[in-house]
Order: structure tokens, then C-alpha cells, then sequence
């Protein structure tokens, strides 16, 4: 069979998403799809719409074989990071090819600018300090720094935020020896931050999500940009789970962590850098609500972003010690089966005596500090509940095996 | 000035507290007198039902002339290191007198069973580690030890918990050569366990707090119990809070605190001993409620007292290294006032140039490991409310200035 890799996070998963992973499947000619999806934090340092689970399970509805997690060690951080353990699951678990998303929508220029990063190395990480020590911030001294040095020779727009990504998804393939190829299709339709709808199916996830909470969660305003299976599960989880998983959900424990620690306890968390710890401390005590203490913390130094994952680790207790060691190697230490189709569990049972690092479908058969991680942020995750569904959710986290989809007659097992 | 001082929780002040304090008023003929009094968490372990300012306007309105706040670092603490820090704080304000009550009644009865004490003190120290080597809670080896070296010579009933306290009030004078004198009251009505009422003006303040939280707080079944003034300040929080503190309320966070540190952080927390770690992670991922937590964490070992004191320890993330450090001196770094009379205002200034330690108004006259866990200590008990109230209650902590009383006009200046 041969195999194609996408990196996910649903969130939620949308017709946009359909219409990639049906153009991937087209371009690389896959029999069998394998997401590698964010768990139940995101990149951005936010806490995912809906349950990894939940999610699962839309991705299945939808065409995708296998879903495996992206550990939180790797989910919750910057494009380099990231990319590698992506990169790294998909290439233990034998991907043919990786397919992405792009503003650019040709590999060629990733693969040359990558070439002509590769001979400018040194210059590049000057100016990329440079401009930091200036203040501003990583995102964008790197920009700057990297349409500097390719000014006469440019080929790839770096300020977009999918082409970054797949850069890293380059990169890494090559820093890993992978044998897998690489495949980029331009996104179509709305910028990843446009906040409101522009076309009539497809939307962003953003203007999806902005318009799951707006509106009070009527989710029938979001029917007509998501497949029906996105739709069903959305209803069902808003009915059992009570509303859709957000910031301010978190608030409170957040500022717990924050004001209940000491500055030096909290600069051991990872992230929390150059003082910012009085900082976390002076900015919380007059903050009423999440929004309020971002908007408030927010300088020219820190991106958005990036002081959201700071809140992401604070709330999960990151520590930076444990964090650096245990990503030190760039790669997974174990593949998080989380479902899968008939298709994908024949696909599985292939490739499986020959994974470089073990295949698991219950947290409890293996003993990993980067695997704790997934665990505390399952435990962070169900902190929004009310008792006893919280500790009901904790409790899956353990015991709840994969989920396994039957696509042929459409059902659950 | 005759100074008398008294060490208490008054959670919440009540006829009982009223009747001694009269009595002690009389049995040492002071003019003015000084309560040290147990801040937002007590020694048993728990939340105070109102806040320490609430609870200082009910001792004010009922005859305390000072109130000044016994750290958090000898509150929360088995009875010899509370009875050191709050007899420090009465020695620093130079009271004459100190009356208590206790079961025995008779000081006399406390100061023989010390001579003994002190003559067979290694004696005790090896029975107490024995039975503790055996199973046995601290108390109960404790009390045992003492029951076997005073047989022939029995004078103190050391299994009542008054008793208990007492004798490390006489033990902490002698130890830090105060020239105050110790007076002690017989406690006449219910014993401090009686869970009903069984007087018609005294019950214990255990009986109180369950009344209140057993009638979804109706405040009227205890009106009989408690002076008008207390019945006032509870009716009076119970519409500003929305409701009474208890240990349900911070389950929330003492859960996400259990279940989102390692095991190693939980062993660094004070009174978290011999593994109790793993134990408390474990029981914590099956209980739905504080009360379900502690029961299933209790074994013979430990009293449930010692459990819920590591509870609050753990809580307001006080770490042993730290509560060590600070609580070695046996003495308290700082005199915290809360509240005063006019007469009692007049009695600090007389003696505040005159004290071994500072007294201070604002806690940020100060820098002071000590005085930052009364800080935390605060911000974790205003967890319990919604924004904004949660934040406008941290603040108080900073800006709150003393109460000041004036018991001519019986009002609050």
C-alpha cells in the first residue's frame, strides 16, 4: 500500500481539510492516509475545540486511515520543533510521502530554499540575533533576517505562516535521512488568520471556531463550512461536554499556577524567559479574564503566540529542564495510535514489527517522561468539568483503546 | 496597661469564645487584651469559614482590643510549632498574661507535667519514635509515650486537645525566657469534637460550621450560639461571598495541583513524607470530592488533621525547604495587626517602639519569605470566587489598611 502522511490538528476539522486531503491523495497517489494531529493542546498555545478523540474521529469520518497523536512535547511549540516530530512519526511509521498545505503550492521552491539557507547558515543566525537583541520578536527577525540574505534570489514568501511549516517539514525530512518525498498544494481559499467567512463552503478553522463562540455556540452557523460528520460530532460533544473547550475555560487555574507559585518556580517552566516572570505575577493580579491578561502582557518583544504557549506550559507545569532534554533528539519517542479504519489497521499490521520506536494504544505500556506529558495535559485538558466528568475524562486517558471506524459501513466498532 | 493575650481561630467567634474571654479578662485583671489569631487557613487543616477580617471586626466587636495575624507558617502546624509562633508574637507585644483554655483548668497541673517532661525527656523521645516506627500517628504516640512515663506520677490528661495546646504554650514560654505568665480557664461547655449542639447559648464552634453548611446555610439555626455581632458579619458575608469557606470549594485546584505536578514536585511539598506522593496521585484520579479524597487517603498513620494540614500545604504550594528555613527560629519574623480598639491602639503605640520584631500595617512594608506565605495563603483563598471578586479580594491583601474600632460608639472608623 502505499502511504501518504498529513500533519493536523482538526480543530475543527473542516471542508478546507476535505478538500486538501482529497487533492493530496490525487497528487501522491496514496492508497492509505496517516494523520499525525495535535492532542489536546495546539500549536498556538491554545486548548483544542474538542477532545482528541472527538477529533479522531471526525478525521476518520473523513477519509484519513490512521491517527496517530503528535506528543504535547512537540504539538505545543514553535515550526521547528514541531516539524521535526512530525517528521518523525511519519517517517517510523513508513510514510511513502508527506503532503501540506502552502500559500506557495510548489515543493520546488521549498527544496531550493532550503539549498540556499543550507550555504548561508552562518549569516542567517547573525542577523536572526541581531534583530532579536533589537527586540523584536523570533517570528519576525527571522522573516526579516531570511529576506535579507535571499533578496536577490528569492523564491519562497517566509512571512506566511504554512509556508514556514513546511519549510520545517523539508528541512527536517532531510536532517532525519528520511526517504520520504514531499508534496505541497496550494491552499485555495482564506489566509489562516482571515476572522470571518469569504466563501460559501470553505472557511477557516479560526473564523470557525470565532463563530462557534460568538454566536453562543449555535453551531448551526458553522453547518454549511464543515462535512457532516464535523457537524454530528460538534452537536454531540456540545450536548455531553456541556460547550467547546476555550482559554478562558482555564483562566482560573492559570492564575492559580501564576499567583500561587514563586517567580523563581515559575521561571523554571519553559518558555518563561528573561524576567517574564514578574511580569506573569504583576500583569495577573489585575486581570480579570484570559483576553484581559494577554492584551495586558503583550509587548513588541513576544508574538501572540508565543506567550500563548508560555500559558499553555504554565498551565500544564512544563518545566524547561524536562522539556529541552526530552526534545533534545528532535524526534518521538513512541507512536500514540488513537484510530483507526479497517484500511489503516491492515496498513498497521505491515509496517508494525518494523517501527524504530514502539507503537502504542495504551498510555499505561510504556514508562516515558515525554509521554507524562500527554497525560498531565489530558489531566489539564478535563480541568473545565464539572466532577464526576472530569475525573471520567482523566480516566480515558488511561483505558480508552483506540478508536476503530469500519468505512465501509460507516460505523464505529 | 495589664496585657493579656489570648491565641485563637474564632472560626467563627462564638458564646463559648465570649464567656472565656470574660472570664480570662477577670482571672488576670487585664485592661487591654491582644488575640493572635490563625489567618486564612487553620491549624486543622481547613479554610476559615470568613475571611481574617471578617473574623477580626466579630473579636473587636466582642472585646479584643488588638488583633494581629498569626503567620501562616505556625498556623497551619501541629500544636508545638503553632504554640512557638504564637507565643513569640505575645512576648514580641509585651503582654503580661496569657490565659487559655483547657480541659484541666489548673496552670499548675501544666507546669508539673513539664518539670517531669523535662527530667525524662529522652525517655519519651525514644517511646514516641518507637510507637511512630510501629504505625502509629504522631498524637497517638505522643500520647501514649506520655501516658507510660507519667503512670506513677499522672497529672495532665494529654489525649484533649486543649490540654495538647496548653502545655506547648507553658513549654514555649519557659523555651524563650518570656516573663509572661500563663493563666488557664477550664473549658466548661462541649468538647471541641462534639458535632451537636448540646447547650442552649455554647456549642463548639465544629458544631457551628457544621450547622451552617448542614442547612445549605441557614444562618438563623445558630443565631443562639454566637453574639449578635457574629451573627451580623456571617449574614453580612454570606450575601457579599455568596456562601461560607470549605475545603469542596478548592477541591478543583488541590486536584489539578495533585494530578499536574510529578511525583517528585508533590515530595517536595511540606508534611508530604515517605512516598505519600504516589499515594495521593493515585486516590486523587478516583475521588470526585474533597470529602471522598480524604477518606480514601486516610490509613492508621496518619490523623486526618495531619492529612488535610499536607492538603493545605499542598494547596498553597508551601514547599518543606522553605516552611523549614522560616520555622527554625521558632519565632515569628514579623507582627502582622489586623485590627484594633481605640484602647488598643493606644496600648501599641505605647509599646511599638519597644518590640523585637516590626510591626506592620501593610504587607509591603516588609520582604519576607514568612510574610509571602500569608500572601499566597490569601490568593489561594480567594480562589473560590468568580472575577472580579476573586482579584478584588488578592488585592486586599496589599491594600487593606488595619480595622480600627471604636467600642465608645461600637463603630467601625
Amino acid at each position: 500500500m502505499k502511504s501518504l502522511g498529513v500533519i493536523v490538528e482538526y480543530n475543527p476539522f473542516h471542508n478546507g481539510h476535505k478538500f486538501h486531503l482529497e487533492q493530496s491523495k490525487i497528487t501522491t497517489g496514496a492508497d492509505v492516509v496517516i494523520a499525525v494531529m495535535s492532542g489536546q493542546f495546539l500549536q498556538r498555545g491554545e486548548p483544542a475545540l474538542v477532545s482528541k478523540w472527538t477529533r479522531t474521529k471526525m478525521a476518520l469520518l473523513n477519509g484519513i486511515d490512521i491517527v496517530v497523536e503528535l506528543p504535547y512535547a512537540f504539538a505545543t511549540q514553535k515550526a521547528e520543533i514541531f516539524a521535526s516530530g512530525s517528521i518523525s512519526i511519519l517517517s517510523s511509521l513508513h510514510c511513502d510521502t508527506v503532503c501540506f498545505g502552502s500559500e506557495q503550492g510548489n515543493i520546488h521552491d521549498f527544496e531550493r530554499t532550503l539549498a540556499i539557507m543550507d550555504s548561508k547558515k552562518e549569516e542567517y543566525d547573525l542577523r536572526v540575533q541581531s534583530y532579536s537583541q533589537e527586540g523584536y520578536s523570533f517570528p519576525k527577525a527571522s522573516s526579516m533576517a531570511f529576506t535579507e540574505i535571499t533578496k536577490n534570489d528569492r523564491v519562497l514568501d517566509l512571512t506566511q505562516p504554512n509556508n514556514i511549516l513546511g519549510y520545517h517539514y523539508v528541512k527536517s525530512i532531510g536532517e532525519q535521512n528520511s526517504p520520504m518525498k514531499a508534496f505541497t498544494i496550494e491552499r485555495t481559499s482564506a489566509g489562516y488568520h482571515d476572522p470571518d467567512f469569504n466563501t460559501t463552503t470553505i472557511a477557516s478553522a479560526t473564523s470557525i471556531r470565532r463563530a462557534l463562540f460568538n454566536h453562543g455556540g449555535q453551531i448551526e452557523n458553522v453547518q454549511q463550512y464543515v462535512p457532516e460528520g464535523t457537524y454530528q460530532s460538534l452537536a454531540h460533544y456540545q450536548r455531553q461536554a456541556g460547550g467547546f473547550h476555550r482559554w478562558e475555560d482555564y483562566f482560573p487555574f492559570l492564575k492559580y499556577r501564576i499567583l500561587c507559585s514563586t517567580p523563581s518556580e515559575l521561571a523554571e517552566i519553559y518558555e518563561v524567559e528573561e524576567g517574564l516572570e514578574h511580569r506573569l505575577q504583576q500583569t495577573m493580579k489585575e486581570s480579570h479574564s484570559f483576553d484581559e491578561f494577554m492584551t495586558r502582557l503583550k509587548t513588541k518583544r513576544y508574538t501572540w503566540t508565543r506567550l500563548q504557549r508560555m500559558c499553555t506550559h504554565l498551565l500544564t507545569n512544563t518545566k524547561k529542564e524536562m522539556m529541552q532534554r526530552i526534545t533534545s533528539t528532535k524526534k518521538s519517542e513512541y507512536i500514540r495510535l488513537l484510530g483507526m479504519s479497517k484500511k489503516g489497521q491492515s496498513y498497521l499490521k505491515q509496517v508494525k514489527k518494523d517501527t524504530d520506536i514502539p507503537l502504542l494504544s495504551k498510555v499505561t505500556a510504556m514508562e516515558s517522561n515525554m509521554l507524562n506529558m500527554d497525560i498531565r495535559a489530558t489531566c489539564t485538558y478535563a480541568m473545565k468539568f464539572p466532577e464526576p466528568a472530569r475525573s471520567e475524562w482523566m480516566g480515558l486517558e488511561y483505558s480508552k483503546p483506540p478508536i476503530r471506524y469500519n468505512e465501509e459501513t460507516n460505523t464505529f466498532i
